[in-house]
Parts: structure tokens; sequence; C-alpha cells
């Protein structure tokens, strides 16, 4: 297993080495995501990446589907990221897009503490649904920066609150844990206190299903338990 | 808010502080458990506390059922914890039973690598349960050691696994994650890509169910979200 045999690239920890028949591979893993929770779910499964953030323009069109809306998202995400010249050839992008449907609607990230107090109570003794749009895409070879081949699946999972009252909503926004959270709450902080259960991938609430991400990724050739 | 008021205790930063009546009193959390996991768990909830590990005979009796037996361990750790002297009267002690139960048979922590590998292929493309029975109880006054009161309750979380190939088991078997697990996987490590979905807490799987436990903890006047 020598560099020579993967085109004069340096050899670096944040690459995963696949065996292609009798030779030696090194697939670079690129998060496209400026969510530190994404990271740390990608840290969980010991894999390597390095962080490249997307830059899109994330309104929604007139009249777009929430779904459509998160596929249009997830894809623009990895389209931007894959084409910028830092990329190498071989690299596998990952992206995804998640977010919060309370009856059909979709709840972003508080902008100010009225809403987010808000957004928690139209949430309590309620089900939600937190559906995540990840894509996958690996960059074309040498001769040119082509996508060889691109992977999109979708994942929901359903929340059920339980019944919350004013003053833990007020408490709750003091923590400034949810400012920055799609739906106003934090599963895998202090949030976790007012989920009665969820039905589905919890790795998805929080913003990357970690499962079906894991399947995908060794369609790439990333394996989560390394060869040998 | 003044230490006289606290029966001559020094006042530190992990106790919480609570007004009861017209004074303010601080009570003590003491987490009754060895597991590094249920520690993180209660610190996701912003919570001050100490560890007492509890020292109890964990066999099972003959006939025992599965419900009965986590019931007594979870009975006998905080009976053990709270009888001890250097636990001060009003403190309340938190501990938890977590149990994996595949068919109505408990898989404990695999003994060894045959035993690790051959849990998991059980576990493959079935449902299990994870149980936890959680006990809590507050320390008598300061007239003598008996206990005030206590709560007990169980939550019960199905896991689902996708189907696992054998090479995957051994191979996660390498990562020594699964040798200190019951069930003999970690949902909050690598496991996480075995499980296709869950139904109901997801804490209660790593090992405390935090919704229930602050649920409980407030019934003992202490709350995740800090007074005022």
């Amino acid at each position: 297993m020598s560099p020579d045999v993967v085109a004069g690239r340096e050899v670096s920890d944040v690459r995963e080495w696949v065996r292609v028949g009798y030779r030696w591979r090194v697939i670079e893993l690129i998060l496209a995501s400026a969510s530190p929770r994404r990271a740390s779910l990608l840290e969980q499964l010991g894999l390597s990446f390095q962080i490249v953030k997307p830059k899109i323009d994330e309104s929604a069109e007139e009249d777009e589907s929430v779904k459509d809306y998160i596929n249009r998202m997830s894809g623009s995400k990895l389209k931007n990221v894959l084409d910028r010249p830092l990329v190498s050839p071989g690299s596998v992008v990952l992206c995804a897009d998640t977010i919060v449907v309370l009856e059909n609607e979709i709840l972003g990230k508080p902008s100010c503490r009225d809403e987010g107090i808000d957004m928690l109570q139209r949430l309590s003794d309620k089900s939600h649904i937190v559906m995540t749009d990840v894509s996958l895409g690996q960059k074309g070879g040498d001769s040119g920066g082509k996508t060889e081949s691109t992977e999109t699946f979708r994942v929901e999972t359903f929340v059920k609150f339980r019944k919350l009252n004013l003053d833990e909503c007020k408490d709750y926004w003091k923590t400034d844990e949810p400012r920055d959270k799609a739906g106003g709450y934090g599963i895998q902080g202090r949030g976790a206190v007012f989920v009665e259960s969820i039905s589905g991938s919890y790795s998805n609430v929080v913003g990357l299903p970690l499962m079906e991400t894991a399947v995908a990724l060794s369609v790439f050739g990333i394996s989560v338990f390394s060869p040998g």
C-alpha cells in the first residue's frame, strides 16, 4: 500500500483506503454541512472526513411542496460542493437537509423568543414529523469534474411531545439551546425532556439518519468498519 | 440565600437550590450507577450530581421473571446507596437497571468474542425490547437515616435491527464497543448502523429514559430548568 497508486496525492488520515481490484484507492469523504450535530453523528461512526460548507439560496419557491423543497435543498448543496475546484476527483460528498413538519407546515429555526415559545406550545401534546433528505455524490475522474454517480434518499421519524406548560417553554428558551434548531428544540440536549417517544430513526431527528447513511456510503466504497 | 439555612452544610456547585416555603433548601442529587453512559445522559440535562457506585449481588434468583429481576436490582441499588453514611439527609438518589430482552430471554454483556458475535446474529432482522427500571429515593431528615419517599417506574423501548451479515458482526467486535454493553451493541456508537428504527424512548436504550426521569426528579424538587 504505497502512496504512488493514488495518482501522486498525499495520503492523510482523513481519507479511507479502499481495495479496488488489485490496487488500493483512497476515497476522501466530505461532509457538506455547517451543522456541528451532523459532524458529531459522523464522528460517532468513527469515519474520517473533511467539512466544506455549501453556499446556496435556501428560500422556498412559490407553491413548492415540503418534500420538493428539501429534495431541492439537498440536491443544491451537493452540486454546490461537488463543483468546487478544491474537491478532488473521486471524493464522495455527503449532504443533508432536515426539516420539522407539524400539520403540513414547516417549522424552521425560531427568529425570536416569542416565536420559539410559540413553536413549543404548538408542538405540545402532539406528534410531528422530522424529515431528512440525504444526497451523496462522487466526483468524476481526473479527466474532468463530471459527477460519476449520486444517491438520494429520505428518512422520516415521528416524534411525540408530552404536554408542556408555558413556564417550561419560557425556561427552555433561556438555555439558548432552541435558537439555532429547526422546530425550536434539540432532542440531543435538554429538549429530550419534552419527547415522550419517537418512532423511526433517532439520529434522523438529530440531523443525519446513521443506519441509512452508512448503507449509502458503502455503495461508494466507504465502510464504517475498516476492511481487513 | 445564605448557607446557614441548610443546617450548617457547605454550599457547593453540585447541589440544587430549591425554594421550600419561605426558605431555600439545597437538594443533592446522587447518581447511583457505575455507567458512564447514564452520567452523560444526566449531563445532557444540565443537572449537577455526584456519583456513588452501588455494591449489590446482581445474580438472578431461581424462577425469577425478567421484570421481577430488574425491579429487584433497581430497588437493591437504591437501598444500598441510601443506607450509606456518606449520603446526607435530604439527598435524592437515582438509580436504574437496563436489560435487553429478545424473545423473553435476557441478553447480558457478552463474555467473549463468540458470544458477542452470536448475540448480534440473533438480534439481526428482529425486534427486541430494552427495559429500564428507574428507582428514586430521598433520604430521611436529620434525626435519622429513614427514607422519606421513593418512586419507581419502568420504561420499555422496541428496537428493530436491520439484517446483519457475519462479516460486519466480526468487524464490530474488533472495535471493542460491544464488550461492556448489554445485548452486545451500543446505539450511541457505531452500533447505530445496525438499528433500523426504534419505537419509544431513545435515551432509555442508552440507559436512562430522560423524559420520565425528569418528571420523577421534579417530584423531589429537582428541576432541569433552574427556578427563576
